[in-house]
């Protein structure tokens, strides 16, 4: 158990957008809502799963939408909670703790600011350890975890339970639903016991993106060794440095989707091609495919070593992509079925990047 | 209250399906599960809303969908019982009686089947005495009562409840729910009072149905006057006698939409226009229109009378069409905005036709 106070804000904040591998949404107001919340209820405690009773009740919340809203369509804050208390009262349960279902982005914050709020620990694990766009693609999903019962709510007062049979039909059900409510809305999905987080979730995650965010702090700070170090500790990979000369984004069918292609600082025939769905998903350089989800891909700000988000690239930005692998606990039957490329819909194979992280 | 046995149901469905305006649901179905039920569980009592306490929950049950996917998805029977029982545990209450929310086509049948089941009364009322495409066009509306909370179920154990801040969102939530499900579920809403049926519903729609249905089958057995019989009752009107040219046919936003065109039998310059949404909504002669939403557009076989709903419309049909006017209760503050011409897109007047039904 360790205290998160306001102090830990901006590493956590500063990892969480790396890891949100572009997308997870505007960290910046969920860093707001986060501070606001432990200013006014007081800091929060983070629990590894094992600190807690086996069948505590384990809620999560998470904004769900395209990023390219989000931005835009700042939240109430009420949502998250009214989702929460929805799905609570729906299972007759209350939540012992709260815990992120991605720790990436956005949604690494607001479990916090919930928590603070309903006065409960957050849980230091999470289901992705970076950032997708599809509520299935979680290892509670590779476990056999239900998404449902989960509920959906917005800031005016509309709510939606959902029971669904499978996984997959949760996220279509919760997307035509956000898609109604206007493309930002909050999500408490896979209520969990604690015992199952134990089992099936990736431990750690919240105090790794604390960790990762302060060794990438250091680097902005210009530290020497710095950006090696982060590299090490992330076990990432600089693939390409370059400036930015195509951008080609949509919002469509939910999300917000597009290619971003960005060419060498040294060598402008070579160029890389990165797909995106809410988050970046693949990395080509030419026709070669070099980082695959589930991998990460990030990019930094060639400048100032800030991590960027899908919804502020900009044509002419210089921009440092890196690759780094997900978490170890993706390593498992279905993996691939569930978040490599083809489950993105790109006929392309895996590319491990080899070594687990951490 | 009266006690509606497998005898009633030949007459209910014959007017459900003259008042399903061409939509509703196919009753064929709806008319199996009815006696399925009544067979399993007994005769269902009809009982009139001041026959129930004031306070007693009544609630809904229908299928939403498009009619043309509900004639080939037949519906497994167990998604209208569960609707109801969703909706009933999100309440924390039990249902004393349940109510069509439209007496046209497959629901006023499906109701029947459900209070045979549950083993309580069905409400002789209704909140349109016709059937219209969409959840928030009730006379309940009219009144000022919300359709949400609400719940959606399919065959699979797919369960959605909403709560939802106006009705017209109600209707956007389920209907993107029930694209996704499949466009043929159960849908419980507008959770009412027997008071509020009472004081806002279209009394004695069941009732009415049954009559009209017994008067149509007099037609349908040639008895001699039976025909002008039945258009007294109905206070309806033969607009047009022909034959179908033209249809043109499309499952869209979750709707069946199109456009049916009939030729005059006498006279082949003289042709009638009827626009589809699930339902019969507009019929112009040439350009000018002379049956409008919400009264009712139903079309007979010129052979045999038998009510014909849009998925079964085939070019080359002989048809009459009969206008009839709305039921009464329709005609109060809100109705055009609501259920006129141009709630569907129409930039045309509404056109009464004068004198209101019964």
């Amino acid at each position: 158990m360790w205290e998160l106070t306001i102090a830990d804000l901006d590493d956590l904040t500063l990892g969480a957008t790396l890891l949100g591998t572009g997308g997870g949404g505007d960290p910046y107001i969920a860093r707001l809502m986060a501070r606001q919340a432990i200013e006014d209820f007081g800091p929060v405690r983070v629990v590894t799963p094992s600190e807690l009773p086996r069948d505590a009740r384990v809620l999560t919340v998470a904004v769900i939408g395209a990023p390219t809203v989000i931005i835009e369509k700042v939240p109430s804050g009420t949502e998250f909670v009214a989702a929460v208390r929805a799905l609570a009262r729906h299972l007759g349960d209350e939540p012992a703790a709260i815990q992120p279902i991605e720790v990436g982005g956005m949604n690494t914050l607001v479990p916090i600011a919930v928590a603070a709020e309903l006065g409960v620990p957050v849980v230091d694990a999470d289901g992705m350890r970076r950032a997708f766009p599809q509520i299935e693609m979680t290892v509670f999903t590779l476990g056999g975890i239900p998404a449902a019962p989960m509920s959906v709510a917005d800031e005016k007062g509309n709510l939606v339970v959902f029971e669904a049979t499978n996984n997959l039909l949760a996220e279509r059900l919760a997307r035509s639903t956000v898609i109604t409510l206007g493309l930002a809305n909050a999500i408490s999905c896979y209520p969990l016991t604690a015992g199952q987080v134990l089992e099936h979730g990736i431990s750690g995650s919240m105090t790794y993106c604390v960790q990762l965010g302060a060794r990438l702090a250091a680097v902005r700070r210009g530290e020497p060794g710095a950006y090696q170090e982060f590299l090490r500790f992330a076990q990432a990979r600089e693939f390409f440095s370059g400036k930015i000369v195509d951008i080609d984004r949509h919002t469509t069918d939910g999300f917000a989707r597009g290619t971003v292609t960005v060419e060498h600082f040294a060598d402008p025939d070579r160029t890389m091609r990165i797909e995106i769905q809410n988050e970046l998903l693949l990395a080509f350089e030419g026709d070669r495919p070099v980082i695959t989800a589930p991998d990460l891909i990030c990019m930094l700000d060639h400048e100032d070593a800030s991590p960027i988000t899908t919804e502020t690239l900009a044509y002419g930005q210089r921009v440092d992509v890196i690759g780094m692998p997900c978490a170890p606990e993706w390593h498992r039957d279905g993996m691939l079925e569930l978040v490599g490329p083809r489950a993105f819909g790109y006929d392309i194979d895996y590319v491990p990047l080899g070594g687990v992280a951490r």
